[in-house]
């Protein structure tokens, strides 16, 4: 067989694979956006059913087959050639699922059943003994799964292997330690300031204007709407279905404008990532994630998060932005706007303000909420901290760093989806795309002089052609620390991120 | 392995089978009202894949082992058990598939992207030697089609065996013969008549009021928006992911009121069928017809056109309906209906008017344009006529029933998409609807004296209740012909559609 014949085998057993994955996302998409109350039950029968049929096609003789000939076929490529990549990325989840039971798989998807609805009451009634059982069961399926994927150092590197390739236990305290050591004098700068007058900002905001604004932003930006839409739910989120099409979505908060706008702008970074992939790449494994079982282009969360964050934070959350567009915002919102300027705009949406609630949190005091969730994973992980004693941990790490006192569990341990649907270990991966993002900024500014003129003129394509170039088009060939490496000489490292939040707020 | 626990390992094969075929109608229901354009191509590889899924998983060694057992496992049970139904439809769908090639598959299907094309070509042009030749392809690949599931007396019999059991070749013949017999002289009756006014039907009818008027309109006749959504696309349709979700949509016409009105009744019509489907059979056989590998709880598509006729016509383009629901449509479109009666609208939407396409025809002529179809198809497929001589053997045919001369290709054999998707077989199900929806619905009457009264004031629960009852949640367990014989003593019999006709039209 020719070494193109073998890839092809190998192609069409993928594409299959990623058919199913991203037909999975649609279910979702629409049962998130579109789908009538009575649809949920069959819905979720759906979704399951087709999960399941990926894994089995990938787990299939078939593919181990057709991999084998792929693998023969590839041996003479160089390291990072994109066919040998996805024979490389094929195997590894070959072997991944293969390590994983079907009956924990199934044991799984049964205890998120009744975890999420036990931290739905949970939550309701501020108990976290509701919920508390479940996570114990929730830690102990964790382990256990970690175990069958394997580890050397810590059972968490297992888990976040998962989600960001690269980090473990180990390397994530190392992070956290610096960034910890440069955000704290940071806040307390910020903090000393007076805060700047926000009135403004909880006025009433009727949604047709802040829909219309969102749209203009996303395609400012660079948002392809043919190959994209903006539809409204309760947990903003970006999906796709190849690169072909890519939908985000907004919520609407009438009495507080800020949600939508910056809620937008980080979906539009997300959806840019997933448009601005090689065509060629279109159903490989390459836009595949096929160890989380899920269609995507972006390398890591952690990769991903750093596009959302990049235009949220650095782009739309910047003075620049809001000197050149603030009229735009005031011509959709003449009354509620009329007694402001740009100016008082950008302080308002910069301001900061330690709070109990992570998506509620400003940019200096976000990452102290995730570096919190992550010292608690891991310690769940290792056994070191009983489930029952996570509500004292957390209240007195929220002190600590934030000076708050946390008045009841659903403001604290309980205000987080994460933990209920099984998924522990991709909390990190919010902060590795805030020092991400700022990494590969720096690098972009001092490489190309002219972008920050080009930025400030309201011209958004150069920025959107350097990432294309450099990290979009990629796709999942290389990791996110080559390309790091690749585009800015090192991996991750705190230093710019540091750098830029300096700047911004002390 | 006891009798249930046979039974439940073919059920959860054919669960997942379901679950797959709901998948491929969101992806298409998605493609047709919310996919931006530029998800088109891989939205068609993720169908196919989908349904290739659907149809390995039932080929698949598993499903013939569940199947054998449970087929011992039913052997004790009544002929009409549902078990036994569900086992019995499995082994023939099994069989179907297992005749069908997966080379003739893929060959239709590849002939379908190039066929379509040309189609829209060839009618754009009104030129059909652009599609003749596609044409002919079909008609072959029909014919081997046709060849692999088996017939006796006449090709066609195999094909629309495939949409309507139980009807051949020969027992259409007879039925249109007796239908064209007693059409004539109701429709002689009708155009000597003077034609009534219809001048308002054609003002401008904004899309909200429409689109208001419709969502009245549907709740009224009974949907149940808890399990479904009415979206505008530009050909109406109803499409079920299970009877939780049962969606339907419409189009609307500026400048043609009636085109919603109606449209949304039959769509309704449609989906009322699936919604009250038994909620046991939900993800079973009875609820998936594994023939066509599409989940849908309808009998037949005859049986499935049977309720979208009776309540588009027998309920909605109805005297008293409107007697009763004009001042509604008025208080929609207070300018322009101000100067309009109930009696005039309805005798407005019940104006008789020989024209050359299909979906615009009136109750009295639609079914000369289906016998017209059928016609050809049955010799198309026996090959007594060469697609060389189609279009004078169609115009010929609208002359002698309709009076007219058909002016070119496009207003008369290049109308319809059916042809171009590779679809032989499926329009006699239009008349045959028209048809079992009359039937149905004389024996209602003559059952229940009191329901007449309750239509005329508006009270359409108790129609809703008898169908329910006799027609919908029996789901596919009896085929169209033993539900006909269960409810009205008889199988299809056109006499009490042409006893209704003849009421309202002559």
């Amino acid at each position: 067989m020719s070494q193109q014949a073998s890839l092809a085998a190998l192609h069409e057993r993928i594409a299959a694979v990623n058919d199913v994955l991203n037909a999975t996302s649609l279910l979702t998409w629409d049962s998130r956006t579109m789908m009538p109350s009575g649809g949920a039950e069959t819905r979720g029968q759906q979704i399951a059913t087709l999960t399941r049929i990926a894994r089995d096609l990938l787990l299939a003789p078939e593919t181990e087959k057709a991999l084998e000939q792929a693998e023969r076929a590839v041996e003479g490529l160089p390291e990072d050639a994109a066919e040998k990549r996805m024979v490389r990325q094929t195997r590894h989840a070959l072997e991944h699922h293969r390590s994983v039971p079907a009956s924990l798989i199934q044991e799984r998807a049964a205890l998120r059943t009744v975890a999420q609805a036990a931290w739905i009451e949970g939550r309701s009634k501020s108990d976290f003994s509701i919920f508390a059982p479940h996570l114990a069961k929730t830690v102990e399926l964790s382990r256990a799964y970690a175990d069958c994927i394997g580890w050397s150092e810590h059972p968490y590197d297992a888990m976040v292997s998962i989600y960001e390739p690269g980090e473990t236990a180990a390397s994530l305290k190392a992070l956290f330690a610096k960034l910890r050591a440069g955000l704290l004098p940071i806040l307390d700068a910020a903090r000393s300031r007076p805060q700047p007058r926000s009135d403004f900002l909880f006025r009433d905001y009727p949604e047709e204007g802040q829909r219309a604004f969102g749209l203009t932003l996303a395609e400012k930006l660079g948002y392809d709407f043919r190959r994209g839409r903006l539809d409204t739910t309760v947990h903003p989120f970006e999906v796709s279905f190849t690169r072909n099409d890519v939908r985000i979505t907004t919520r609407y908060t009438r009495n507080y404008l800020p949600a939508s706008i910056f809620g937008t702008a980080h979906e539009t970074g997300h959806a840019l990532y997933e448009q601005g992939a090689d065509p060629a790449y279109v159903r490989t494994t390459l836009a595949t994630d096929l160890v989380g079982l899920y269609a995507v282009s972006g390398t890591s969360f952690g990769a991903h998060e750093s596009q959302s964050r990049l235009w949220e934070n650095h782009i739309v959350r910047s003075r620049t932005f809001w000197q050149r567009n603030f009229p735009e915002l005031q011509r959709h919102f003449p009354e509620q706007l009329g007694d402001v300027t740009a100016e008082e705009f950008y302080r308002a949406v910069t301001r900061v303000e330690p709070g109990f609630i992570r998506v509620e949190a400003d940019e200096l005091t976000y990452d102290f909420h995730i570096m919190l969730r992550t010292d608690i994973e891991c310690a769940l992980m290792d056994g070191s901290l009983p489930v029952s004693d996570l509500p004292d941990a957390w209240n007195a790490a929220i002190k600590r760093d934030l000076g708050l006192t946390v008045p009841n569990d659903a403001k604290g341990v309980l205000q987080d989806v994460h933990w209920s649907t099984g998924y522990i270990g991709s909390f990190p991966t919010y902060t590795v795309g805030n020092v991400m993002g700022a990494q590969v900024m720096e690098t972009l500014r001092q490489q190309n002089p002219s972008l920050d003129a080009a930025i400030e003129a309201g011209e958004y394509g150069a920025l959107a052609e350097e990432l294309r170039a450099r990290i979009w088009q990629h796709g999942r060939r290389y990791t996110r620390d080559e390309l790091l490496e690749r585009e800015t000489g090192r991996r991750l490292d705190p230093a710019p991120y540091l750098a830029y939040l300096q700047t911004k707020y002390a």
